[in-house]
């Protein structure tokens, strides 16, 4: 069942995903799970050969000089194998998606109408490194009964090559088809193009990845884009905020992981609340590690804060960095946000019910967090149990994307004979 | 308030746009409601204006030698406007998507999660002739807490103007912004590329007309797209199909109205009922004045059938044509759906429960009927009560889009200090 990519075209990979779709698209739940426990299962009984494929990705990584950072997040080995064939087993507990009746009535004339969810069909994704994603975005594309088209990078090619032949000869095992899982040529940046173009086969292209890689897909993709991940994420400390409490979530949203993008990237802090705040978060980032760039209010507090420039306050770091402002009021913290923000997770600090209201009122974001950590906004955190992606745009799913965020919907209208009149 | 849009770029209205639903997002239902029925009471009392306008528009569409049912497509009267405003205090009347809890749950760690509907912020809307569009899209976009984007037809300019104008006086009259409701140059093709182009501006366009309308704004617009209307709509009658109901069925799906998208453009009957039903029904389209074009099974019935060619059943007729074929077996006609469908409605007549569950199931798009006419695909028809559009897409929204299709989500979070561990 492995599958030689590079001679086939994405466009007839496509028509075979197509078809896979076709199946998957009345696969009953019980199937589904029984392949996603066959794709665990033989993760982990292959795991020497993905192994070996895995560092042979290893040692091109490091003759190509990759840092030691990107080189841990491309290693396998056998514990990180188990790990990602047990994210396929917690798949196959959640509950299908496909069939919910999303909503349904008997119209004044008799007919049944029924909202029901159905597959998108056939789901391209556009990933860098973690071969993990490889496996996650085919279980998560199976269990909602889509075909994968997986276009990881070319320095996970063996890695992914290696895990897809598995996935594929457990999906086949299973009675489900093996083209529902399909690895796209990682070596061609004609494969990404070709993808874009795939309108009328492939039905939805989620890249997830840096800024540019999104922006390429979005302004030339004619498939359908759910655009993810980037976050230049605010905290506002308003007037009424507790202070211990502010510095606590400031810290947290901004180190306890520094390159995700629901990672703080910006601070907004009102004049009220300036003193009282500033001295004990700069002192807590400076312990961290993390540099502050800040505008002249900011720096007046400390010496060792950088200049902010205006770029600095459009910038996700994904990094020790933060921007830090100083603003007069809920409005100037409401429209610095919209200026700057991505739409990803804004947060306000704040005991006042009103100022809270009036922030999740104005301000526009997949995720907007009164008195808690950007880190929060998650799949995993909202109990959503599996993770495609955040979204950023507002078609479609905005936010945490699970498995109801890849299906559409199709009604179904039952009647006798039923003629408009 | 009446907006001289040639003198002003598309990115300079569309930040107005963007500033109108700044305020328009937490504008209440009272608000809103109270502004569509100043928006009714004002097109009537304004009705001579409006169709002094209209009358220029007739004049120069007669002069330019429109067709004697497009130049009745955009003549207004004052029964006509009146409709127009009645149409508008219904959607007065209708819930307000904004602010419905879609879902909701407190999660282990106390933090308490809520997916709410929010507007999407700007929508663009590109449309041919019908004035009436002008007012409904203005409409369910303020409803839908949306500030507007229309780009009419050049042919309707002139009323536009007047509809507008009269709209933004009323909404301003009211207490909202008058730039929820612009009309964009409908003279100008750079328009259109540059609403297209407006990304981070605009958050949605809907086009709504001819299918090269649809194919352009889908390969050249960076905003994303709701891709509306299409229908190469099929009936199947099936094997066990009551035949009596099927020929009445058949020819309301195909005549009850020729132009729109949801009319039945091409008829699959099964070969084993071909005998007993394709007389009856030949004969009734031969009577409704419908020339159908059949393949060489069908012609076998009538003299009259005219040859279909593989293009035949890929047109969306729009008039009295229809192209006929008899198939082998469900599959087949899942098959033919599959290769030439759009997506849009597909009926299935039997009284076979097994045959209509496979055909559900099997057959992709926005609507799939069973033993009703096709046209019943419609916001009206399924009681939404206001309709921008059918949407053939699977992002999104799916089939008729009624007010919560015009919104997006939103998840607040709120907390007391909660940190990710």
């Amino acid at each position: 069942m492995t599958q030689r990519s590079a001679g086939m075209s994405v466009s007839e990979q496509a028509r075979r995903a197509r078809d896979a779709a076709g199946e998957l698209a009345v696969a009953t739940r019980t199937a589904k799970d029984a392949a996603l426990h066959a794709m665990a299962d033989a993760l982990v009984a292959r795991t020497p050969e993905i192994l070996t494929a895995n560092e042979a990705d290893l040692a091109a990584g490091r003759e190509a000089g990759l840092s030691a950072a990107v080189l841990d997040r491309l290693a396998l080995d056998a514990g990180r194998v188990a790990g990602i064939a047990d994210a396929l087993r917690q798949m196959a507990a959640l509950p299908d998606p496909v069939g919910e009746v999303v909503r349904g009535s008997t119209l004044p004339n008799g007919l049944e109408l029924r909202q029901i969810r159905v597959p998108f069909g056939v789901v391209g994704i556009i990933y860098e490194a973690r071969p993990n994603v490889t496996v996650d975005a085919a279980g998560i594309c199976l269990k909602s009964g889509n075909a994968a088209l997986l276009r990881g990078s070319s320095s996970a090619a063996h890695s992914n090559a290696a895990l897809v032949a598995v996935l594929r000869d457990a999906v086949a095992g299973a009675g489900l088809p093996a083209d529902a899982v399909q690895l796209l040529d990682a070596t061609s940046r004609d494969s990404v193009k070709e993808l874009m173009r795939a309108r009328g086969l492939v039905d939805v292209l989620i890249p997830r990845g840096g800024a540019s890689l999104i922006r390429t897909v979005v302004e030339e993709s004619t498939v359908p884009v759910i655009e993810t991940g980037v976050g230049n994420c605010h905290v506002y400390v308003d007037a009424a905020a507790d202070v211990a409490k502010a510095v606590a979530v400031t810290l947290n949203a901004k180190t306890q992981r520094l390159s995700t993008c629901n990672t703080a990237e910006s601070l907004l802090v009102h004049a009220a609340v300036a003193d009282a705040f500033l001295p004990p978060a700069l002192a807590a980032f400076a312990q961290a590690g993390v540099t502050v760039h800040g505008d002249d209010r900011v720096a007046a507090f400390s010496a060792a804060v950088v200049p902010a420039t205006d770029e600095d306050f459009a910038t996700e770091y994904l990094s020790a960095d933060i921007s830090v402002a100083v603003v007069d009021s809920l409005d100037a913290a409401v429209a610095h946000i919209r200026r700057y923000g991505t739409g990803h997770t804004e947060a306000i600090l704040t005991d006042s019910a009103a100022a809270a209201r009036e922030f999740v009122a104005r301000v526009d974001a997949a995720a907007v967090m009164v008195n808690a950590s950007t880190r929060f906004t998650d799949g995993g955190e909202f109990g959503f149990g599996a993770e495609i992606g955040i979204s950023t745009q507002k078609l479609h799913a905005r936010g945490p994307m699970g498995l109801p965020e890849l299906t559409s919907t199709k009604y179904v209208v039952t009647g006798d004979g039923h003629l408009r009149g």
